[in-house]
């Protein structure tokens, strides 16, 4: 068993509506940054494993995607970054 | 002027709690996801915003963050991708 640290990107499907990036995009447009013209936000996860391999550090993380960190109607994700440390 | 979309990776400070990744551990845990050793869940947040240089739109970015995205006393952030669109 080695020890994996596995960073996730989960954003919001392209198309689908993300209200928490037009706030944003609106408080900063108050704060007076009139040159922003679109936010958005997703989540940046860093899950540490121990796991046999690479792969199947990889293959635990995708399910943990897909059965709780993600939401599957309205975000994507992808495996960013995988390290052994 | 030019559009650029530009990423930024918002996470804990290390040595910070992290209620929010504790609670997302211990659920993989539930799910038998019991090889998890430890998650920290932060932000991926990207702005698409119009600026003279690329110079100047990561240092628009960066104030953004001092200023709204980030907080200053738990988090770290890094611009992790800037693409001219």
């Amino acid at each position: 068993m080695s020890r994996y640290r596995i960073a996730v990107r989960i954003t919001p499907r392209r198309g689908i509506l993300d209200p928490q990036g037009q706030t944003v995009a609106e408080a900063l447009h108050t704060l007076g940054f009139a040159s922003v013209r679109d936010v958005h936000v997703g989540r940046h996860i860093v899950v540490e494993l121990d796991a046999p391999d690479r792969p199947n550090a990889e293959q635990s993380t995708r399910e943990m995607c897909e059965r709780l960190l993600a939401n599957p109607v309205t975000e994507d994700f992808e495996i960013a970054h995988v390290e052994a440390t």
